[in-house]
């Protein structure tokens, strides 16, 4: 069965076979496809004798037994009729593959480097992947108060025409949703799992209608079932694709402050809803304001001007001149205290402080006993 | 009457007439008593021809007409009658004088440099406002999570033995004020009236238990009126009085917005207690979050932090066996693949990769070039 015309091109097949063998984020296969092409990576992971030509210019002892690991996590995923099972459901249920190059593939996940997305399954409307998207994101075990702020929040924007972007979860996902649909817009779901399996299942009619008003989307192909690692890994896809990132209630330990951190990271524009501080559905909510320089999201006029920060300067963070007086002032061998850091800079310690913990959520510096030090990729 | 002992020295009865002569904040009476003291200044301001030594060192055409206008002002407050009242009902109720250069004299409100208290009428115990203390302030129309968040803070704060600072107003300063007393501890109303004066006049009994416990001070003598400017101008001594300020509620135009402000002028560390976005009387609160970079205060450990006092922040300590099993197999300095890690933990890959990533959430783990490493507090 054919899920696309060109199927059979070897680009596409291998870009097909690909999204089939790897985790979400896998960076060693990232890097190797980027480098190689679809066809050549798939020669080289499995050919044998062509390490040398993927790490071409680089130190080639680690980039050899990345690929050597990267080809044992690979090949046992080399399952042609798990791979049959997985192509059929698509084509049975609809669901297009996109691959990098196509028209309709969202040039915004090229932010997320070697860890972007080789595929994404899709049922419904690709443009809307597009946006301009804003992603509401937030807690399952949601409050009566995070629901209401949702609900405005994404029926107003939808309302204008923005895409609202979520994860499809119980709560606030589902909330920002429903109220996107209610006000006859549109809005994708990024799903941790493959777009046959609807996740949670009690949002299975909600997933129907956001596929005829917008689009269910994974990078995983159907059957694969939405694990704990996948669901981090998507919170990155939900980052990339939307211009900003508002999490409306979050827990301590919510998996939508990873979102929040992606956000961070690729340098997006990132709000926090805050609440009461007796509630612990907007403890998370708090930390992101307090701990990672969100912006306090108070009504819909608040999120416009966090996406018209996205309209004006779309990698903010990058070129914060602020951010590149302090990694120049970080070391990645020895370790500097804050102060050490806001002299070497000459930026305040406040300003210092805040901007260490949007590195740290991004894992570009780290927290260690003697001080802070940059970690290299 | 004598309010004090020395009453009858000149620089004591200047002083004290400036005191009675000027509206807060003067600030060329301020820089006149600051540059020559209060006798001479008073000469200065009294005696017509001394001018130029009043202005010294200074282009004299401003200082003259600063001066020129200043005595317009001061002079119509030159009324001994009033004065002779308002030492009579300081004497009767206690209140004492305090004045620059007295041992008990605040030292923190020589920040505010000419725009500081010529004097302050005080009744209760004048060691109170050497703090350390914080300043708690917030809307008069006050929610019922506001006054619990304050009362919470309060309490805390003044168990601890820091001085809780407040303006004597209903709704939060009041809840302050109370909270602060009921822990057993010390608290400071700074009034924008006479202490001779309760106003509100429904605090009149809190007002005599702060005399017992803190102390009511003002820098308008007795029978001196509350007025909207000795409002704003109160706020400037509380922000300053205190090591730190902390607003709980505040409406879009609160005047605890006029104290933060106050506290950021004076470099005074400021922060702001969150609230429901659908509450009005958390909207001012937001709006320093947003816009006046005030730290978002969750908890009284958030204040102690905003104090400069170190707070010591349990660690979430995972309790999954699985997680511990990982933390066991990750390392601080030598890198380890999830492969490795999964072999050494006895845990399945997906297993692994999916603690690793919260355990990089939580900054626990990061993620290397060559695999995870374990990241040390």
């Amino acid at each position: 069965m054919r899920i696309r015309p060109d199927a059979e091109e070897p680009a596409v097949r291998d870009g097909l076979i690909w999204s089939l063998l790897v985790e979400p984020g896998d960076g060693v296969a990232g890097a190797l496809v980027d480098a190689l092409g679809a066809v050549d990576a798939l020669d080289v992971a499995f050919g044998g004798d062509r390490i040398v030509r993927a790490s071409a210019g680089e130190d080639e002892r680690p980039a050899a037994a990345a690929l050597r690991d990267g080809r044992r996590r690979w090949a046992t995923r080399l399952d042609p009729a798990a791979h049959l099972g997985a192509l059929r459901t698509a084509a049975r249920i609809g669901a297009r593959l996109l691959l990098p190059g196509d028209p309709e593939w969202p040039e915004a996940l090229a932010d997320l480097a070697a860890h972007a997305p080789r595929a994404l399954w899709l049922r419904g409307d690709p443009t809307a992947l597009a946006g301009p998207g804003v992603a509401i994101v937030g807690a399952r075990a949601s409050s009566s108060y995070g629901e209401h702020v949702t609900g405005e929040f994404a029926g107003e924007l939808a309302a204008e025409g923005r895409v609202v972007f979520s994860g499809g979860a119980y709560g606030i996902d589902g909330t920002a949703h429903r109220a996107a649909l209610r006000a006859g817009g549109a809005t994708v779901a990024v799903l941790a799992g493959g777009v046959d399996r609807p996740y949670p299942s009690g949002h299975a009619q909600l997933f129907e209608r956001i596929v005829a008003h917008g689009a269910l989307v994974s990078e995983v192909a159907c059957g694969g079932a939405p694990t704990k690692w996948r669901f981090l890994a998507r919170n990155r896809v939900i980052s990339a694709l939307a211009s900003a990132t508002v999490v409306v209630e979050a827990g301590q330990r919510s998996g939508s402050l990873n979102t929040a951190g992606h956000a961070a990271a690729l340098g997006r524009p990132l709000g926090a809803v805050p609440g009461p501080v007796t509630s612990t559905t907007s403890a998370g909510c708090h930390r992101l304001l307090r701990d990672y320089d969100a912006r306090c999201i108070t009504s819909v006029s608040d999120v416009r001007e966090l996406l018209g920060v996205a309209a004006i300067a779309p990698r903010a963070e990058a070129e914060d001149p602020d951010m590149i007086r302090l990694a120049d002032a970080l070391n990645a061998r020895s370790a500097r205290s804050s102060v050490d850091l806001a002299r070497l800079s000459g930026l305040g310690l406040d300003r210092v402080e805040a901007l260490l913990g949007v590195l740290e959520l991004d894992g570009s510096a780290m927290r260690t006993e003697r001080g802070w030090r940059s970690v290299v990729f």
